[in-house]
């Protein structure tokens, strides 16, 4: 696709210095998601990985939970005037006789007509679809050290952001600490929604043994997308959501936030982390 | 309400050290938004100004452009099984005989049978529902002196951010530098619309004078909301995206980023900033 950048002219001011030249900017464009043909939902992306996002988005949505229960991924041609492709519209076909949830999606949150919408109903929205309980037996268990780490790696790893500055981060580390898988989006729910879409392509799914790290803030709709892949630390380098904390809390979801070279909050599910170690030899 | 923030326990680890304590997180709850008694989108919000958040979203989304096209706005109650207000379901009411556009939103971005979807579709519906063209006459004109000093006035202004680290937040400035009004949430298009929202009720809308800056990047969903409501300069700390500078090239935004320091990109709508004069006083 090669369109992960594009480039625009733009005029550069540095301490009243004026210069032209062209500018590397991150690509964003819609991509609409269709399932078995009927469109589900419109996401602003940067283009790429658009299989996986479409499979991710649809295991964070419980549609999906094993790469047998997706039949094909394609774009659809011929949508516009001249029959041309834009590659912006991806039809996701699940296997014959898959039973698909009654999903009504609004801006990604499931409306529960039972109790009115609250943060209680959000959550149960989600407990409700998950496809997998977070069960990693024996339990990750990781080291401040270690998680300390992660951020540089992060970082190290992140191709695009160093031309445009635009892009977020997330990715997936092995309880040891290895980078498994990075990706990086316009929007951060994309990234995740591409890592998750990965995995469930590859037959990874459950990821009950990875730590997913995002870099920004840790919003409740992150939390979900981890829960639903069955992800057992979700770890940012910024702040978390009441509402992220509260699902956390709910399901067994180790959260860290404010994860910034030596320091760490941990929100929920402190039994993966190794704090008590590090108090006692402290 | 009083909800802008929730308290969570939190066990904090510094260089080891291991402490246990309150917290203070941003709070986050979903609002669903009913236009004229029917269910319209569901956005993920920090609650606080909510009828200015509705009425900001249906300026972004063409549906309402002055004070007397709104009828009224209330918190729905009833809506639990004990029938007690949630205060998370709000309908807005428009005037007797306003015709409303025909709104298809998932995920907030309108989807164009004609052309397929692409960034140009996104374009052209932004362009076709606009309520005010962008049109200030004579034009805003900025100096960099003067651009440069609004990141810093829009962080001593910030009030939840100092306590949580999870806001976004977006300010609205007169051409002289003035802070007009801010909003935090944590989401950055929420905090937009309740400022637009709030300009509406007031009516103070188009907002053909004013400048607004966000908290981080300028993606083409915040530079719909800067044309829609007549918003003619956007300034952002951190990056654009490809299709938020096509969209302010096409519609006459001057769309400012990376603005830190004396240091600014200038993407689109040059002849808003005194950059002519800075480059020959340099």
């Amino acid at each position: 696709m090669g369109r992960v950048t594009e480039r625009r002219r733009v005029i550069r001011i540095r301490d009243g210095a004026v210069t032209e030249r062209p500018d590397t900017l991150v690509a964003e464009e819609p991509l609409e998601i269709r399932l078995n043909g009927k469109p589900l939902a419109i996401t602003m992306r940067t283009p790429g990985d658009d299989f996986a996002l479409a499979a991710g988005f649809l295991v964070s949505e419980g549609v999906l939970g094993s790469a047998d229960e997706l039949q094909s991924i394609v774009y659809c041609a011929g949508a516009t005037a001249d029959g041309s492709n834009t590659y912006n519209v991806v039809d996701v076909k699940t296997a014959p006789g898959l039973v698909l949830p009654d999903i009504n999606l609004e801006r990604n949150v499931y409306t529960t007509s039972s109790c009115g919408l609250c943060g209680k109903a959000s959550l149960d929205a989600v407990r409700t679809t998950a496809r997998f309980p977070i069960s990693d037996t024996p339990p990750v268990r990781l080291g401040t050290e270690l998680l300390a780490c992660l951020p540089d790696r992060l970082r190290a790893a992140q191709r695009v952001f160093d031309r445009t500055g635009g892009l977020h981060a997330a990715a997936l580390f092995s309880e040891d600490g290895e980078l498994l898988d990075i990706r990086e989006d316009v929007g951060r729910h994309n990234a995740v929604d591409k890592l998750v879409g990965r995995a469930l392509q590859d037959g990874r799914l459950p990821l009950s043994r990875a730590v997913l790290l995002v870099s920004g803030r840790a919003s409740f709709e992150l939390a979900q997308k981890a829960v639903m892949a069955g992800i057992p630390v979700l770890a940012a380098v910024s702040a978390p959501s009441s509402l992220a904390v509260d699902l956390a809390a709910e399901t067994g979801l180790t959260l860290v936030g404010f994860l910034r070279g030596s320091s760490m909050n941990v929100y929920a599910g402190e039994h993966r982390i190794a704090v008590r170690a590090a108090a006692s030899q402290g």
